[in-house]
């Protein structure tokens, strides 16, 4: 028992030190590994596999709204980074330069992309010309590389996987839809397919992406700590990029306009999301639609002649499943039922089947959920298909839930700057609060305390009251909070 | 009639120019466009979803295989490129570096990647410990960099989209075996994917990769100068990288023993391949397995009462038709229908379909392909779908068929090395000739045609005749040509 229960006990408990949980669970699951390359991590198949589960669903509810896929070049000249100010400022300090090509001092060093608008823009302006043009909807996934001097696996690493749109439209209303439509893309896929509740809102102004117009974000709350992770940010640039760039078109009317731009990204960070609002001491609990193996087949036997009977049925079980589910059957030979039931539970596999001499006998399985510990279920083979898919489900919708009734409880209304710092201080949550607008009030809160502005939300309450710092008249409803 | 072929008109002949052909349809068809970085290229939507087609299928039949897709670092530090001598030798003039991160020089510079053995390896060895680890599977799709002179859309830019698989095993004809395995899987999916049939051989030791212990290849022969292009490759890298990188196993026996490595690749430049295997004077002509767009519809009207009918029954049409193929109705009011004919025909999509007042009123559609010109046929619309899905089939084999049917006419055997001479001066096509596998037979060619040994065919004669070059007893039959 002790030797079975090996990964568990060495995995920290979460109450002892989230963070440190955090960086173990991403280990030992094989999500990822420490890579030779400072700053940086290898994504190992097992954290992959979630990757691409992710990016196949978003990537088709990003092409059913109507954008295409292309590739860019990663290096991007450092005129063209400087060309937007704001731009330029807010990336230059986390740059990565090529400054030699094989054995040659390069005339203009190349910026390793930190994110394509840059680079975007001058095909735009090259793509163009009239109003029939309008809009070019685009999206490319790929790496950029932000020098980046604290990593953590997903959240903050120097190289990230991740989308990046990147729109033009004739107008700034029609940008503006596009960068409230993809907001919504981002709140839906992260709600239904990876099962985090998010705050949909708009960002302040000093929290904006260097360029933009107007920043839209979902924000979403972490287990442990409490704290909240910025999980998507659309952006509407307004016309800025297109003055820069002089990207212009001919309207109907013959009249040459400037374009106005959108772009939006969503990136792997939304794996550590996943990794610290559904996971336990236990380890990860995937949500079902994202799950790289859906469900675990563990064969139990002691004898020889239990064996050959037990893993028949595991393959007819299997076979059975496969069609429907993504299945995997551990047969490993060196491992314990009880060494391999713990190892599929940090890895967050949401379905165990486990098949022993008694279970070939009745011609049944025995199901156990991750997310419900403890519950065992007889289930005949017969009806197997259509229980585990239901069971699925249901694992998706609660997993949805308790993340809901984290946030719920870990949110509260606060009217006292006191009462802010105390629960910033102690890991308290999010608060809701009102805010008069004015940048400096922001930035008093973000000195005392180190909580930001995580968003205005969409959603705001008929009746504004005062500012929770100085006491003026409120202008938004807020959510303080610290941040990953 | 003059505007109505517009493209085609601007579009040079191959047979005028058929590096210069390559340039202007890549633009023209729209997959890919020059970019203000040196040596790239920006592939836009149409090249890159004829790329999405590409991926979607052969990262379907690695994964078969039993290879699993993971992410490792874009950056190596120089000291981990170097310690592979050959490798490093090979690789170092095209190595783009980084120097600078932020604001601060690096202490140590770090590659872009231009291939990733240097960086997989060091996780072999920490993957690594017993037999029961091995063999590990895996496969990367990402983009690499190598320094390049002459940049040429799809084959040769500084930037380039690949997919590259390395594996370890605990045996030398194991790893030889896997090595096989994939090239085979690249030979079945370049010639029934993308239509084109290839050599599959064995590179000499002068054209091998650098540092493997042998390199295997698929050649195949372009149209124009039916020069060749390597379409991808499959090293067996013996155990020089495990030695270097100090990847070692426990044996059954409990004996500590090096693994043996492999390392294979496919890159976008066989969208290069596509083009010039299969384009003709009007433009591409796209296999059907991987066409963006598979059938485009085409209305033909003059007054609005006839447009609001042949609208109704394209929309019909396009509804019946979704669920089998990639369709396009190209509804745009401010083009001919001649002048789309034209546009298609250039953009290679493999079946037309256009509907006028005359098919409506019979029920019909006019079914045109792309590749026989000229050939029209009236397909009744309650038969479309199996018609459809029966001539891209018969598109899919013709194409193959063309292009093998110019491979064997322009292959020839030579057997006098004026003839090899005169033949590769007069782009002539393949030359198969005997050789006595003296380096020095190979470098003389090479120095005085530019022809390279493409490969050594696997299929070799029963009898083996003199050296083309020296006399001397042959020991391989070979394929002498230039290639891209
Ligand atoms: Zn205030
Ligand atoms: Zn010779």
């Amino acid at each position: 028992m002790t030797t079975d229960r090996k990964y568990v006990e060495e995995l920290i408990e979460q109450e002892d030190d989230f963070d440190r949980w955090y960086v173990e669970v991403i280990q030992k699951a094989e999500l990822a590994d420490e890579s030779p390359v400072r700053g940086t991590r290898v994504i190992r198949p097992y954290g992959f596999a979630l990757w691409e589960n992710m990016q196949a669903e978003l990537d088709r509810r990003i092409k059913a709204t109507g954008v295409q896929n292309a590739y860019f070049p990663l290096f991007i000249p450092k005129s063209f980074l400087e060309r937007e100010a704001e731009h330029i400022k807010g990336f230059a300090p986390e740059v990565a330069w090529v400054t030699r090509g094989g054995d040659k001092e390069l005339e203009e060093w190349l910026a390793v992309r930190p994110t394509s608008e840059s680079i975007i823009c001058p095909m735009f302006a090259r793509w163009v010309q009239s109003y029939r043009d309008l809009p070019i909807l685009i999206n490319q996934w790929c790496s950029v590389v932000r020098w980046e001097e604290r990593p953590r696996a997903f959240l903050r690493t120097l190289e990230f996987l991740w989308q990046e749109g990147h729109t033009v439209h004739a107008t700034l209303e029609e940008a503006e839809e596009r960068a409230r439509l993809m907001l919504e893309v981002y709140r839906d896929f992260v709600e239904s397919e990876l099962a985090i509740p998010v705050i949909p809102g708009q960002k302040t102004e000093s929290e904006k992406f260097a360029g933009a117009l107007r920043t839209y974000t979902i924000e979403a709350m972490m287990g442990g700590k409490h704290w909240a992770l910025q999980s998507a940010t659309s952006h509407n640039l307004g016309d800025h990029f297109g003055k820069v760039f002089d990207i212009t078109f001919l309207d109907r009317e013959g009249k040459r306009r400037y374009v106005f731009n959108t772009s939006w990204g969503l990136s792997h960070r939304t794996i550590g999301a996943m990794v610290m609002v559904h996971g336990d001491d236990r380890g990860l609990k995937l949500p079902p639609r994202v799950a790289p193996i859906q469900v675990v087949i563990v064969p139990i036997w002691r004898k020889d002649e239990e064996r050959r009977q037990v893993e028949e049925t595991v393959d007819r079980v299997r076979a059975m499943l496969r069609r429907a589910v993504r299945v995997h059957a551990d047969l490993r030979d060196d491992k314990t039922p009880g060494w391999k039931f713990n190892d599929w539970d940090l890895k967050g596999v949401p379905i165990r089947l486990e098949i022993g001499p008694r279970d070939v006998a009745s011609d049944q399985v025995t199901l156990v959920r991750r997310d419900v510990l403890g519950q065992r279920q007889a289930v005949p083979i017969a009806n197997l298909v259509g229980a585990v898919q239901s069971e699925l489900e249901s694992i998706q919708v609660s997993l949805f839930r308790a993340a809901r009734a984290m946030l719920e409880r870990y949110t509260e209304d606060v009217r006292d700057y006191e009462v802010l710092k105390e629960r910033v201080a102690t890991n308290a949550g999010f608060n809701r609060a009102f805010w008069c607008g004015d940048p400096a009030c922001e930035a008093r809160v973000k000195a005392e305390t180190k909580a930001t502005v995580r968003c205005i939300p969409f959603e705001q309450p008929a009746e504004l009251e005062p500012c929770l710092v100085c006491g003026a008249p409120g202008k938004y409803q807020v959510i303080w909070a610290r941040a990953y």
